[in-house]
């Protein structure tokens, strides 16, 4: 078979499957989900066996040491994939779920049902536990998926898709409920983003480059993550200590996060109480400042920042830093070189605490909260599928209910339209 | 200016001017609205002649005569736009609405607030009425818009657009909140679709060339509205009465409607005793049937149906009649050959109406109640902007929520994440 035929019979395999999963009760789903906890529990072996195989082709080809890390399966790995399960089995199903039931004047009674999308497709890179990730969240929510790893995870792939169609089995649900693409061919990434007749919508996971380059030439609406360069505002009314502790933790809690905190915005009638005391703090982490000049002036140590820092997101130990002179300042900033990720100020105004969560066009906005809590697990939906920075169906942290729809469901009784 | 820099200036434009809608409080959007009706009231002589100058070039190009009504301004549409817009005034504001506000076990309190899109982009045919309905319900839920109508309606929206404007004008709104393309040039749509940094969300509305051309060509989401293939299914408990009242209003009540039922499918329980009569009622009214063999077999008067009649939008007198074995079949045929759009079921059998709602994977589904009835103002939405077959975002009738997403807040006293 052809790649195009392939990807196009996995299209309509899901599709059919998608209808059965979409009626399959909460009972019956999440104990697909425990069995493949136990299937992968049972495979551990296998697994680490398959994960070896990659491995081993990684380091022949030569990858760098992060992707490699990010491809190996260990015990404990292994592990946090089959607690990842349980705790997915374990939150609320969203399908079915009836709101706003009420009567119109007409005499018909009107309300919404919360429903599958359908089928997701996942493009995802080289972390082989994506795969269950992705799988029991399309699953839980009553969705067929096609999963399309990163070619050099593919053993390990191949090996944790044996336990999923084990818990699908187990379950008596359908085994094209979750497909994993078996080809490494790279197109059959061009054929999944368009086959719009078979898929709902498309959750890429990985590189910024991926991810644009899949949003591009998609055929199919795509729930995407791109940049995560948030802000601190410190307020003029900020109080000092909360202002410490939250430019610190959003910056240094983890580096590699993308509700890390790129650039800190200081009121300048706070600057020279608190840049001095922070600067320190952050050296004492190793992390560089680049600053406009007038933290310079306060903090002489600080490199110069040039215009591309305010939109970069560094990913890494290097913040950049500007002093400001007013609420509007900061937000204009905010909403001109930021990503709409997720921004926070620090105050005990309450006036410019309620303008900053109105104005701030991010799809998280905080008082006296670090960055670091924008977090599908943090926000309580128990697991997220990933962070949309657009604006359309989901933003902010997307988990089951980001993938699930809402129909109209219209009760009468023999009502005609006059 | 060429094209391409008059159509990004609009965007850059619709951009800045969003920022400001963003935060219009409700008094300030409703005195522009109700500003625009009074302008309208007071531009009737000039609304009507700059129709006049439409009409005549309509006339010249040999428009058809279809076409030619769409376009036309009478003093009664215009009675409508203006009634049309103090609805919208009268509607509440959904931006700014805070929901699910509650603590999690870190402390911090996360709730969700409704905030605009920010620009949309509408493009649309001959109707210049649609100039007011879309830029009102765009106004209303904060966000900025760019019209593009047909080009042969030219006069008759930059004539409104005037109106618009000192509406915006007379509330110290900016003016670019809404901005009705001034150019003919087709070239204008293709720079419109494409304008993803300044342009949030599509709205087509037309025919379904258009949309379909826009879909595939857009690189910004698009809430569209294609087919309405909608079915009534009477079940074997139906009562009589509520079956022939569904059926006949239906279909019948408009014919050019993508809510009009297109497809009547019958339990063969049922066959023997509903389709003669029905077919007595619909030959009243001049509805062409077109059956399936057994249909035929009861109202032989009936033409025989092919293969393409069940998946085809008559949007006229012609409707398509099967009988079928089981509550199954029907629901199998109605996800084959609908449109996801509107089915309905007449029955007094609860299980199988359950089933229903839950296994028709349409935007509305409904029990004993004609397909008639979706529809915004029928759903209490207040007005529509458009009936959405897509998933993704918004499902069935697009009201002021659906022109709008929502944001995380996120309350903390100092909180960091540990």
């Amino acid at each position: 078979m052809n790649i195009a035929d392939y990807m196009q019979s996995l299209g309509q395999q899901a599709r059919d499957a998608s209808r059965l999963m979409a009626r399959a009760s909460s009972q019956v789903k999440n104990a697909a989900l425990l069995a493949t906890a136990e299937a992968l529990d049972a495979a551990r072996e296998r697994l680490l066996a398959a994960n070896a195989e990659d491995m081993k082709a990684g380091a022949a080809r030569q990858l760098d040491a992060a992707l490699l890390d990010r491809l190996e399966l260990t015990p404990a790995r292994i592990d946090a994939m089959i607690e990842g399960l349980r705790q997915v089995a374990a939150l609320p199903d969203p399908v079915g779920e009836i709101t706003d039931m009420k009567y119109r004047p007409s005499g018909i009674q009107i309300g919404r049902m919360r429903v599958p999308l359908g089928v997701i497709g996942i493009i995802y890179e080289s972390r082989p536990n994506v795969t269950v990730e992705a799988a029991s969240l399309c699953l839980k929510s009553g969705n067929a998926a096609i999963l399309r790893g990163g070619s050099e995870a593919i053993h390990s792939n191949q090996a944790i898709a044996a336990c999923l169609m084990q818990g699908l089995r187990a379950a008596g649900l359908p085994q094209a409920a979750v497909q994993v693409v078996e080809t490494t061919d790279r197109e059959a990434v061009g054929h999944l983003i368009t086959l719009s007749e078979y898929v709902d919508v498309l959750v890429p996971r990985g590189g910024k480059g991926l991810i644009e380059r899949i949003a591009n030439d998609a055929r199919i609406p795509v729930i995407k993550h791109l940049d995560g360069v948030c802000h601190v505002y410190v307020d003029q009314d900020a109080a000092h200590d909360k202002s410490m502790a939250i430019a610190i933790n959003a910056k240094t809690h983890r580096y590699g996060t993308c509700n890390t905190m790129e650039t800190l915005l200081v009121h300048e009638s706070q600057a020279a109480s608190l840049l001095p005391p922070l600067a320190q703090a952050y050296q004492d982490k190793g992390v560089e400042l680049r600053g406009c000049a007038r933290a310079r002036l306060l903090v002489p140590s600080m490199l110069a920042a040039i215009e591309s820092d305010w939109s970069t997101e560094y990913l890494a130990p290097i913040l950049a830093v500007k002093v400001v002179d007013s609420l509007d300042d900061a937000i204009n900033h905010i909403n001109q070189y930021g990503s709409h990720h997720t921004d926070a100020i620090v105050t005990e105004n309450y006036t410019r605490a309620r303008r900053f969560l109105t104005e701030v066009d991010s799809s998280s906005v905080m008082v006296n909260a670090s960055t670091r809590f924008a977090d599908g697990f943090e926000y309580g939906l128990g697991a997220e599928i990933g962070i949309s920075t657009d604006k359309i169906h989901a933003r902010g942290p997307v988990g089951l209910e980001g993938l699930t729809s809402q129909k109209y469901v219209v009760l009468g009784d023999g009502h005609i339209r006059e």
